[in-house]
């Protein structure tokens, strides 16, 4: 993964199932820009939507967090720098590792389908399934070890999380993912509430080489900079980007 | 983890509830030994074997491998190289995931209690508790990314394994070790019968980087060949050692 992270501090994850404002000049200053979201979302609106962003931003960073495998095609791979994959600590096996052995093994298999036609690439994979597959994916690919913390949200349900971490429990999934999984992000999920600090406060104490992102209900400056420096590496913003530009381009560190 | 891959082609499993050979001179040609089990096996014994293999063979690596963290004291993570923890892709989420983040968790809240005040580090622990737990932790610990092959072994019954992998499945559990997990070893477990080659030649394709281990039923010099000619990058004899030392002998590479 080739991401300078000193240079990121505010990520806007913009939902392809809902429309883009006509002017995309409210998307100025964010740093890195997420294109994923659960109903209605497709490959062909999260194609459109990461083509959007790029014309009007071609320097700025785009990822795709795919919500299932049907958003990812061919064509999104390629138009996004990274495709983020979730890995859920407190949800059930599937969003931990269920899902994903099922992608692998199946990427595995048949990475020309998978991959298309329309990538340079595909003539190594021909040629050298093995190599190619695993050095394409090693780069683009992007694992988040996630903790979902709204029970009544969307990602809660479809992850299959009951409970909540307490922040000892929120440490815990951090230090493992900095020891054991070896995940670049960590990622505390408020998804539509505002969670506080406590959470990113936990986490941040054992985490060195891992990013610490948090999302969830931040419409404001004064929460975005209360979980910058409970220890965020950045901050996503998502509802508020939909719902109330104004109020998101407060949420922009100066 | 500083392991020198290339060194390592032959690793002895050996189980501290069973009893030693009189003579260790048995194990002189394997590369490491891994010392765990399941039934009977307690933080005493274990540093037991531990120490008697160090005494004999002052210079070669020695792990542990933990069954669970009774078998953990802070004497034998002192007195090993490293302690390997598998992460079993085919069977229940407690032990992909579950118990490990339930391990870190207990970690990450009393560093002191779990180190113990055997350890020169833990002067650090007290002043700066979270730095030195991920330190000492990211420097010990394998994660392995396990395939348990035999349903009919303790170690299916334990992790909860009701099916086998098929050497598709396999070879995307390895990708998914290769590009998302990153434990340093993928580990096909066929624990008590030979599997023979065909699940290292699924798994050898998609790794790079992470190194590739196979036990199970390795009885002969046979065995041990066909297995690292299928890729993998060493083999893990275990029941052999301490049923029938002479033919262990055969299994070690000339």
């Amino acid at each position: 993964m080739n991401v300078d992270w000193s240079r990121i501090s505010h990520i806007t994850k913009v939902d392809p199932a809902k429309s883009l404002p006509d002017d995309l000049e409210v998307l100025e200053g964010t740093d890195l820009i997420i294109v994923g979201g659960s109903d209605g979302v497709t490959a062909e609106n999260t194609l459109e939507t990461v083509e959007a962003v790029g014309d009007a931003y071609p320097d700025r960073p785009v990822w795709q967090e795919p919500y299932s495998a049907d958003h990812v095609s061919t064509d999104t791979i390629e138009a996004v720098d990274h495709v983020s994959v979730p890995a859920v600590y407190n949800g059930n096996r599937k969003h931990f590792v269920g899902k994903h052995v099922e992608l692998f093994t199946e990427v595995g298999q048949k990475p020309e389908e998978l991959f298309g036609s329309s990538l340079p690439v595909v003539g190594n994979f021909v040629a050298s399934k093995g190599a190619s597959v695993v050095s394409t994916l090693t780069e683009k690919v992007v694992g988040e070890g996630y903790v979902v913390q709204h029970l009544e949200s969307e990602a809660a349900n479809v992850a299959g999380v009951d409970s909540k971490y307490t922040p000892e429990q929120v440490a815990g999934a951090a230090l493992a993912t900095e020891s054991f999984y070896g995940f670049p992000v960590f990622y505390v999920e408020y998804s539509g509430t505002y969670g506080g600090p406590a959470d990113v406060e936990a986490a941040s104490t054992y985490l060195s080489e891992t990013t610490l992102l948090y999302g969830g209900g931040i419409d404001s400056a004064e929460k975005a900079t209360e979980i910058l420096e409970a220890g965020a590496d950045a901050i996503v913003v998502g509802d508020c980007f939909h719902e109330d530009p104004e109020r998101f381009r407060e949420t922009i560190p100066a």
